[in-house]
């Protein structure tokens, strides 16, 4: 019976989405219910998945919203390069 | 002082709703708080209740998106009778 | 298929216990799932209970570690009786 | 490595607004890492913050939704004046 | 910056453990590391992967501690078989 | 009522300790109320929180077990050097 909880930001994986695709929902039931098939031999119908999609203003990273964090980052290599 | 977190899919329970309604949470908010009155003695006033309504789309079940999952099962069902 | 997580001090209900007992449990989980049954009509075996019991040294409220938190409550209240 | 969840009802701090600002969330995000850092040494860039904002429907004490649960202990308080 | 958290039972997959070993956890955190790398993009070190394992009196199915549901659907097969 | 749930690894900020010491809970536990009166005016008594200690096998990051990644960042450093 396990439970999995898969917390991303609210991103799309490419420019034009805003937003984690239902393709890609279902690819991640799918991956992370076969691996606790695979890994602990639990049943797939005994797995539960719950993805939470998360605004990027409610992620903090590095003590700053994540967009923040990311830009300083981005900002530090091409300082260093 | 508990804390109760109850997440469940966003769906109504009859065909002209879309999600739980405020008095089905009053109703679940009730209940668990007055269950754990009489199971541990807690108070009412120390209880918390959090109710978290998730998307189909992001709940897994099956290692399929639960919609998905459940017409199979219905599907199964049919096949068998 | 809810998912209900109940997180309480890791305490007795009577003196001479110091947790939660495996009847309790069993009550609490018996309890929450006849709720979701009856308010929201989620078959028994759909739903999914863990119980979490938490240290009281891991517990803070009214910005302290629940004990001493508990002792200023009662202290507080001696005083205005 | 440190993950922490903020849970608080989706309102404002002001009458105008009604839910928390992109301000307040930094400023929860900068405090909650700082304090990790100075408490457990935690490196700023090792702790991620979450904050999930709850409708105050889905949120319950003291057996009630919570605008509800206000209102009694104000009308109480008002009562013993 | 994904967040992954499993919750599994306290047990073996033999009879002769107790509990998951270092190497399924190791095999967990790495299997859904890379899912989300394939899946979402994400990098193998911006995911955090939690493991929790739960006491089997801690857990709740069908109304019923886990392990009195499981031998109550076992019961119920093979009455049927 | 603002829940704040903190989940670290199981360690000590010194060489001579495995775990979080009761002052540090305490230490965390008025940080973090403190920060939720101050940012969102939330009354000291009105906030719970949750500290849960995670042992390294439990926690991923980079698609290893925590203290393997940590290794395998220190080397790479190393050589960098």
């Amino acid at each position: 019976m396990p439970i999995v909880n898969i917390q991303v930001t609210r991103e799309g994986t490419t420019p034009d989405r805003d937003s984690v695709t239902a393709e890609e929902k279902a690819a991640l039931i799918k991956g992370v219910s076969e691996l606790l098939l695979n890994v602990l031999k639990k049943p797939l119908e005994s797995t539960f998945v719950i993805i939470e999609e998360v605004d990027t203003d409610n992620w903090g990273w590095g003590g700053l919203p994540v967009l923040e964090y990311r830009g300083k980052v981005a900002a530090k290599k091409a300082t260093e390069e």
